[in-house]
């Protein structure tokens, strides 16, 4: 077989390189991504949502095409759902729904935007009873992890303005905090609450939680639950990314990411689409971190919660998230082979184009051989996208018909 | 009367500067800005349409409110339509309802992007029968223009691709050409077609014309009719408008201007309300363009079609279709007082401190007694926004309610 | 008088208007804005450096030619300095000689990337010894600036790297601190550091205090005295300046400025050349949060140190200087007529256009006639620059030839 | 032996995806990647050029450092040369030397930015002699190229202004066509004017051949012996360069390339180094375009320059070529694996995850084997920075000492 011969090679050249493999298997087998349930659903641009067939029409299916995506990888083990987006009735009902499929609710995402309320803010707005009301919704989301058994919620807010004077950019801060500090009361000890930034939009002038340092320091002002979530599409041109998550680790506060990529703005296109290399660079900032001399840098590192974030304008739902989980997957994989004691060395020698090329041999690779025989043992296909083409379950959701749900 | 004295003055200091106001307000007198009609209407992003009471149900009421725009300023005398968001049974009836309003039909604009046989691309499409679609959709839109006693196709393209190998880039490129050969045979001599280029969205990954080389290169092979068209808000960050601006002139190749403002992406906000000192020194191109040796240089500066295109996603569209309106009158009026003598003197000086003060004075004057004056003369209200205020016009839509048009 | 006509016309106006004059003039003599050492000096791009002839060719000649500035604006009374480019034998001397004229040493600039030894990294580098040294050049600041009276240690690090792998983020991130914490130690209680961040260049890949984040945290895990330096052009496109600024203000963490213009990357250009609503808006939340509650917060905004920090590679440098100094000074003066109560109602209401409206509505002020009144009250020449061009002085130092002092 | 079994397994599985490795191999052996002389020597930023100990002192120092890289590579037979950088006394002479070491000399870059004379610009300055003088300069060129063999002149002009006003851009636009009109006359019918933009640096405010569009136009007006030059630094954030790419090529407009990599501004660090998926898919383009129906796209794409234009501010010089050369050879074998059968299926299907994965799939493959084979057959070393390393000429240009060579 050849992919057995590929494997023996690969084995080979990591032994070689100083690689352990089965270390690397382990990480692999260990690492989980969470699907977003509006991910399976229809989104666009401001210019058009076009339908697609066979899109979810509530979030009992939504949990369906997720364990479609977990059985195929064996790595997705858990979704995010969006509120009120994903507002059941029941929540037990969902929870034991999603447990069948294998599946666990994941992160609670709460929409402040979308009501008319929120139009000039939400937790930040200046009339004090829409403060109010975004602050119940804040807590009905704590209520609604706790009783699906999630232990997360992502907050991002659209809060902002779109011209000078609009908004009164301090108090607005103020009031950010008042509320979410009494969300942070809500929580369980063992839940955490992880607060996304973005550099812009839909706010166009300013946007309350605009950058990192912001999430950052309204995490340190809450406390040790709050903790921060990089989402890769929400900085400005030519961020440096993974110095924000380096930098976030060293200060025990990353707490997670929505993956996604992009070319120019939040486009939130496939994961690792668009230049890969800054997903390996963000995963080598990760795996350094794991081998941290400080305990609890090791265990922020160790905790992160992966999710992706993404709109699947153009393609199928459900094959776009296979290849967004397996394209973050495959940089993960390559970070793993970096020899991170070569990095050293050449960065105690002040050798710039040794350390270089230690962390970028490792992207070089490819790590086919790899994934395959970690997806072996899990049970899963080796080719999770070829396996999907092959069940038969695109061509069974078109009787869900067009108008599913959407965002 | 304080704005008599203040007049006297402001004249009093152009003259000491070499400014003659004469020629100056008959240049104010001159401008026409024409309105979009879709700027009456809901917009908003894809997060959210927040929608407004009293907006425009259809393109009859459109042209209701930007009759009261022309009104108040005096200086937007025609609108903007887009097809089919503005398609009627009756192309002479829309024209006759406008022009009992003061009002004639502008440039017409054809809309590619929501037609789901779009998704992929209009005149890119790989599929030839819809590029046929397309082409008859602009010719369409031409016979629109025919009918409404238009002289204008304003074409925008939402055609590109969102990931790489997506599309035939260049097969794309050749088959735009021969849709828009077709459309531009079909052009009344009297008539022009501009084309307006975009950096990014909806396409994240390509867009087919994404900047003025493409437009002008296109505009180049179809002939004299064709023209380019700057929208503001369609570069990449940090890029030099007025340099386009000027550089097309000198190719007499300018044909028109979309205006409006941002600060990240293509945010379309009120048009002057971020760094208005760019839309000054756009005009500081135009108007320098206007003294020429060359008279086709000369000719092309002084038939620009200005035009806004813009989202009024939080604020009433009518008051800010006029600030708006207001800003690009206070800008261009700015630029008329610049002394270009002064300029060139410090040009050839190589003095370069002089040459940039030359510019910026005049954009430091307080042009308020020079566009009463020019409004008093016109016969419409020395403050237009005060006077939409007090006309109880925007309590009067409100029967109109919610949900009227939207793009 | 014509210019006594504009003054009283303007007084009346902003009176209509609810402002007091009385109060504005009061801060707009009290505005301080200090000149840097090195740009009276050479400076230049990475592809040349022009040589002018005149410029001085050691710290006291520097000092001459900003007493000139400072005797024609009277709001200049200080002079940053940098280490080693101002080292001289004996402080004490220089600060007398700056005395004589008028002046006292400003904020000390350590310059921590022009040693060889700093090639790597100075307090970031790996190697102890050469963070030893670099602490110690800091603490030769400290020194420095006591023995001139100068109050304040202005640090910008050129720290980071130009590849993936060649530093260790997390290490250097550390070993900063540890640097920074010793010469923190060495401040005596009425000092301040003022920490300075800088989104790239000279490093490519990552700078160790890469944004107000990273300074902020540093600046609240060193103590009291360590504040943040906002430089205009050291951000990414598109970044909110003055949203960072109000950030800092509600955190009384806000410590200085570091003024220049750009349009692309750190371009060091006249302060408020480009885009100069900008600074304009920077002002406005200042203005409005020495208007704030907490009395903190309003000390703060009081104490902002505000420095230039500019080259000028073709202008000539002193009446560059004067220009810069009047364009802040300009811009200071609008945002003083801004009606902050206006502003206030206005986002009460959630009138966005009346909000913004009342921002803007000051910047289209032309504020000269209120500067020409200060200015004679200060008893400086109304127009510095006419004044300079008219002293002589720049024919006077031509005697010093080319090849003076550069960077 | 391990590369021996690498590279069967290597073939195996491309023939599986249709690929023959014998055209790969061809391709790989045809490609030239020219050299420039000034990579060898000094560089840094505008804060601090570090000089580093064995850089070349004259240019047949840097024809011998050059030499080195292509015996190690055995795909750089050709170096640019900048003038006056590399003025000789006798450029027969330099020829000669540069025959003798294996190598031609390649294009020749006049160097129009660091002459007192060219402070407000060269070919764009107001006065018309110096005007002449840069035309001039441009003959000399054109003259040297005749002397030494080459058959390129590839111009970057660092023209432009830093403050609106500075310049008349219509007359510096007019003057650049006037002066390159007649350098073009010079050229002898095999040669060709290769014509460089740059979105910014060192001009400020506006370049005067700022965008792909203008160096385009400029040589469509100027003759078929015109072409456009990219460099991949030269671009506005978010620039999708392949894009530009595709589309000179269709124009049969794009005669050669500036390697280097980028984060932020034009950093000029090794090729590939950031992101390198970019350039990745410029050769897809490219080498997609040697598929064209058109022979004379497909002429245009076999003809293309390929050139490095590089800063070394850290990493040793020589060891920094080699892997920029190598970067660029990588990506180009990979581009060279893509099954463009497949692609154009799924374009035609509007399969947009097909077609996406078509082009992935070849970059994700470790073209480690297919190189190895491709230098064997080459003669040169498998890996040609260990050869270096082993070489001992990093230890003999020691002897050369500090203050070599530098730009």
């Amino acid at each position: 077989m050849m992919n057995d011969r590929a494997y023996a090679l690969f084995e080979e050249q990591q032994k070689d390189r100083g690689i352990s493999l089965s270390e690397a298997k382990e990480k692999l087998k260990a690492l989980k991504i969470e699907t977003p349930s509006w991910g399976y659903g229809d989104s666009g641009t401001r210019f058009k949502v076009f339908q697609q067939e066979g899109v979810p029409r509530d979030p009992f299916e939504k949990m369906e095409d997720a364990s479609v995506v977990h059985k195929l990888t064996g790595i997705c083990p858990s979704v995010a759902i969006h509120i009120p987006w994903d507002r059941v009735d029941d929540y037990g009902k969902l929870k034991a729904h999603a447990e069948q499929l294998g599946l666990a609710i994941g992160a609670v995402n709460p929409n402040l935007f979308q009501d008319d309320d929120y139009k000039f803010g939400s937790v930040t707005n200046v009339k004090a009873a829409i403060r109010q009301k975004a602050t119940e919704q804040l807590l009905e989301c704590v209520d609604i992890a706790k009783q699906t058994g999630s232990k997360e919620i992502s907050l991002w807010l659209a809060d902002g303005t779109n011209y000078p004077g609009q908004g009164d950019i301090r108090k607005r801060k103020n009031w950010m905090y008042e509320c979410l500090a009494e969300v942070y009361e809500a929580l369980d000890d063992d839940m955490r609450l992880l607060i996304e930034y973005k550099f812009f939009e839909p706010a166009f002038y300013h946007t309350d939680l605009a950058d990192w340092g912001m999430a950052y320091n309204l995490a340190q002002k809450l406390g040790p639950k709050a903790e921060v979530l990089v989402d890769t599409g929400h900085h400005a041109q030519g961020t440096n990314i993974e110095h924000i998550v380096a930098y976030l680790l060293d200060e025990k506060r990353l707490g997670g990411f929505h993956f996604n990529s992009r070319k120019y703005a939040d486009d939130d296109l496939i994961a690792g689409a668009h230049n890969p290399y800054e997903l390996f660079l963000i995963f080598s900032q990760i795996l350094d971190a794991c081998r941290d001399s400080d305990p609890n840098v090791r265990k922020t590192a160790e905790h992160i919660s992966y999710m992706l974030d993404q709109c699947h304008n153009l393609e199928p739902k459900i094959p776009a998230v296979l290849r967004s989980v397996m394209n973050v997957q495959t940089q993960f994989a390559k970070a793993l082979l970096i020899n991170f004691d070569e990095v050293k060395k050449a960065q105690e020698d002040h050798d710039v184009l040794a350390a270089e090329a230690a962390i970028r041999e490792a992207f070089e690779i490819d790590v086919k051989p790899l994934l395959c025989a970690v997806r072996e043992e899990m049970n899963v296909p080796p080719d999770p996208l070829k396996a999907y083409a092959e069940s038969g379950y695109a061509e069974k959701i078109l009787a869900r018909g067009k108008g599913g749900a959407s965002w």
